[in-house]
């Protein structure tokens, strides 16, 4: 037996097959967009069908773009002498928030798993190997996650690179500011030992 | 300074318009639509255009529908001498799920709340008095939300429903199943200890 409404009911499985949205959420946002002014509605339904479409990669730095190449490889006021390795377009996002970071960018979309049958030819990893050919940066900065998989394919990428004479760097690992020496985890806090620095 | 491509930074706020949708979700879903199914992504863009305007309400219960009147309204098996009020459509949805209750409904769509502005005269007050005098339900139960809102339309509704000779009804209060006396408020406690029934 159906409960609601066919078209409301449409709409909650849509957004419950979305990531992080169970039963109640989804049934949440349905009513909501029922009573939300139809110009919100109307734009949140063109962005969505639009967004595939507008979409691809750079061919440099094989970000998500709308324009290739994107505007971090058209932006001249770069540091084009260095170029951050990340899993994905959203990790641009969280170092370009830092505000910290001025270089350049290759995104790899994904990091070697053999579990999931993910091998470094899935990567876009030839791309960095022939851009540091032609870009000749002074130091890839990798920047993959720091879990079984990220390291692996941090290993992989500088084992290709260190031949070409490039500086190969890695993310620093430690404890996360804000955090507790007493709750951090052994793997964490023997990194932040090796790690340590003269203050 | 935009961090990522326009296309997906307007469905990221959106997204963040949505209630219970943080930045970093409304990211999440954004980034997990670039990638998902096209055919996923278009239903879900349909679902959304075309929402508001294929719902309306049901001119007997005020449930929100596709076809005027809803399924329950139609539904000849339903006990048509009793009539369980609701603030919301989705208050429909959870009696439902119960399978508790085979009555019918009417929907106010919210509750009386002089804070904000609603009176009776903003709810669907009129049509449930107009349905009790064409319709004779035997019983009349008030499933209003527990709180001072909820309360207070009860109260209302009560008041004007009890001379037209009507028995009217209200959710029992108590202890919520699963939940523990030594954690539970003295509000909900004491309405438990006046609600006590023999076993």
């Amino acid at each position: 037996m159906h409960v609601v409404a066919e078209p409301i009911q449409r709409l909650i499985d849509a957004f419950n097959r979305l990531p992080g949205i169970g039963p109640k959420s989804a049934s949440r946002l349905a009513f909501y967009l029922l009573r939300a002014p139809a110009e919100q509605v109307q734009e949140l339904a063109q962005a969505i069908a639009e967004l595939q479409g507008a979409i691809t990669y750079c061919s440099r730095c094989q970000n998500l773009t709308e324009n290739d190449p994107c505007f971090i490889c058209q932006d001249t006021q770069r540091d084009t002498s260095v170029v951050c390795v990340v899993e994905d377009a959203l990790d641009v996002v969280a170092i370009e928030r830092t505000g910290a970071y001025r270089g350049l960018y290759h995104v790899l979309h994904g990091a070697i798993n053999p579990v999931a049958g993910i091998g470094p030819e899935d990567l876009r990893i030839d791309a960095l190997v022939r851009r540091q050919s032609q870009e000749h940066f002074q130091e890839v900065l990798i920047a993959t996650n720091p879990n079984m998989e990220g390291e692996a394919t941090a290993m992989y990428i500088a084992r290709l690179l260190r031949p070409l004479g490039v500086r190969v760097t890695r993310l620093a690992r430690g404890l996360p500011m804000g955090g507790d020496v007493e709750y951090t985890d052994e793997l964490t806090l023997s990194r932040a030992l090796e790690g340590r620095r003269e203050m």
